[in-house]
């Protein structure tokens, strides 16, 4: 009888030629002329997990696209139970944006898989998917419990997956999440994220004159909405670069010594951001690390602004008004909507009475941080290990998943792992995005070490 | 035999419906599909103007639209001469914009003509051309020499005019220029503005990141091009309202207390400010009036800023650029070549090592201020005292005439009188544009007025 590693591996062709068929379903979410595709892909899920062995395979309702809902309860009541999230929908894709081959016709090239979803998540979501039939099939049995939570608005933000936690909280009990819609920065080191900063969107809105004013007729006696919004915003930051608005950093969670030193160990040299990002030099807090900076720290960013005429050639309007949208990312403890409060009493504040300020609240989503020390890390850590023959290193994200928060809060706080198996330069939402093959099946030959790590 | 003013009278109807077919040809300036509208345009004027008795008429050529360039000479070599500037040229306009009638079928409503052109400029350069019709109809002479310049390209910023001018420089000598392009703020009360602003237009582009940045990944180590730009700018004014760009006031020519006092009391109150603008206060130099302000103080205004996302919504975009249009109103004697080249150091100077910066001109215009006290300038208040009953009370405009400093320099430095006859509510540029009839009546016995004057 073949192990689970063993069957994955004789399947191995199999399993490419089926992914490329969920592939070739184009479940946009967020079009609806594709709705009826977002509909059969989660159809071809549940089919495909069914046949994996899943027990119950169902499509449950939500004010929006459906989600796929997997079990496999028969490691028994004293046996841990694992859930697994992802996502089927994809985002929208067109040739002229300037993909080289059919987005929604998957192609090899050099060991790479280009198709939309092909990395975020439907490769991803599928080798987890691979991994429970592998065992299943090898053995009959799984040493835990499998409850598969694969969602299709994940690229239109999730408006509906917080309720549909919270309506099946009892069904969705389980010891440890996994989430698989992420990734790692190089094939070699594998790597775990275990925190995520929070976020909190508004935009700020400068009005002065009743419309749009001539310059030279009004130029020095009244108030430019665009100057007062500039500002206004220069305002936000002390030369040192941390945040000036008064209460910013009093819930936040200082790094410990010992997890500033592992994170600095195992942190992207400079000159890889500095590639990356392409700036002529750094910038924030001084007395932070750059990985620090975006994976620790709070900041705000000025996503946008817009006043006035900004075409090609000159017109000499005074504006009316001048609106900026301004975002925080945030880090345990911070409330978003506290922070809300203070940037927006910060923003009427520092808004003199030449002009009219409104901040108005856009989107908010709380931070979420994982316990390294968790025996089911520990798990993860191995499962890594013996899949990729190396152990992870632990980084701290700067980007934002809501829904972490969201099953911390409805699920009673249960470990999260984010075991993704895309890589940084996927091109995730832009043309061309790939999956490596190479992640694909060593994806599969962790998650099945995972399996086994975690019923132990 | 009638007075000039008589004939006038006996014509006003005549006057209007001449008008009416003259603002019927739709001479859009910066439209390709009408450029034969503005032709014809030119050649009804010209045609009219034969018809008024001038002695040579012509349509001269330059790199755009043609001029109509007109010639009575007839007062002889010792007499004065007279130079009227206007244009035939108009701004576009369709009914979409919010036309209440057909912008190119006259219509009179209430005392008013509402037509696109009607006021800018038709119906001045019409006030103009009756004059000189009455004053040759009624006497079969003139006491002063008469040079009609009217272009057809001012809409589009008068881009051929300078050199038309340097071309043209011997033919257009004159001891007096009048301009009949602008206006007065209410009918009751005329006012001769003696003096423009200059200006110097600027766009001020900061670049960061190679491209747009995600903000979870970057946030926090990354100088935000939009929030560096607005730091820049906000480091252009001093909190007084003074700006803060050295040497930028080097140039500029103190207020004379004599013609403070004279402006003071000429001033329109700071409710008529108020009630136009709509600003909840006032801002800008609190040592200078607000008429202060926009007539004799240089200003610097932000006409725009635009960076990354500020569609509706929320997007975690990290901007690469931020954009400002930035442009200063200039007062005798600032050179607008000067203040580009301050303005830009100091920009560059602000700008930190964390971004790059870059500025770029886009205009340049010279301020121009005219002597109250010439004899041209004694002519044209006495023909105002008479044709509206009341002396004019003097103001400086804030706004700009480029053409102004091209006839001060081309023509060695002949005074210039700005003698417009609309009114600032009449709506130039904008839907329902229209002239008084009353205005365009005075206008005519004002200029009647003014060519007498001017030959004493």
């Amino acid at each position: 009888m073949p192990t689970p590693h063993e069957y994955a591996a004789s399947q191995a062709m199999r399993f490419r030629e089926q992914l490329k068929d969920f592939i070739r379903i184009p479940s946009i979410s967020t079009l609806p002329e594709h709705t009826a595709d977002v509909r059969r892909a989660a159809e071809w899920l549940a089919d495909d997990m069914r046949r994996a062995g899943f027990q119950t395979v169902e499509i449950l309702p939500t004010n929006g696209h459906p989600v796929v809902y997997g079990e496999w309860l028969g490691a028994g009541p004293d046996a841990p139970t694992v859930l697994v999230y992802g996502h089927y929908d994809v985002q929208p894709a067109v040739m002229s944006d300037g993909w080289e081959s059919d987005p929604f016709e998957p192609v090899e090239r050099d060991g790479r898989l280009y198709a939309r979803g092909a990395s975020d998540d439907k490769g991803q979501v599928f080798a987890q998917v691979k991994a429970v039939e592998s065992v299943l099939a090898a053995s009959g049995n799984c040493p835990v419990n499998l409850k598969f939570l694969i969602e299709g608005e994940e690229e239109v933000g999730s408006p509906n997956l917080a309720p549909f936690v919270s309506a099946h909280r009892d069904r969705l009990k389980a010891d440890v999440c996994v989430v698989s819609d992420t990734g790692m920065r190089t094939p070699d080191q594998p790597v775990i994220c275990y925190a995520t900063r929070g976020l909190m969107y508004l935009e700020f809105e400068v009005t002065g004159p009743k419309q749009d004013l001539h310059s030279g007729t009004y130029g020095g006696m009244v108030h430019n909405p665009a100057q007062a919004l500039a500002e206004i915003i220069a305002q936000l930051h002390h030369p040192d670069g941390s945040i000036a608005v008064p209460g910013f950093y009093d819930e936040v969670v200082p790094l410990r010594p010992d997890e500033r030193e592992a994170l600095g160990r195992s942190a992207m040299p400079d000159g890889f951001w500095q590639q990356s990002s392409g700036v002529p030099a750094f910038w924030g807090e001084a007395d932070y690390a750059l990985h620090e900076r975006v994976g620790a720290r709070p900041s705000l960013e000025i996503n946008g602004m817009v006043s006035g005429f900004y075409g090609a050639g000159s017109k000499t309007v005074l504006p009316a008004k001048a609106l900026a949208k301004i975002s925080c990312r945030l880090v345990p403890n911070q409330d978003p909507h506290r922070i809300f409060e203070r940037v927006r009493d910060t923003l009427m504040k520092l808004t003199p009475p030449t002009v009219r300020g409104e901040a108005r609240l856009l989107a908010e989503a709380f931070p979420a941080v994982m316990d390294i020390r968790s025996p089911a890390m520990e798990a993860a850590l191995t499962a890594y290990e013996k899949g990729w023959g190396k152990r992870p290193v632990f980084e701290r994200g700067g980007g934002t998943l809501p829904i972490l928060a969201d099953f911390q809060r409805e699920l009673g706080g249960l470990p999260i792992l984010l075991m993704g198996f895309g890589l940084s330069d996927d091109g995730a939402h832009g043309p061309n995005e790939r999956f490596s093959l190479e992640m694909f099946h060593k994806g599969i030959d962790t998650a099945i070490h995972f399996l086994h790590e975690a019923g132990k």
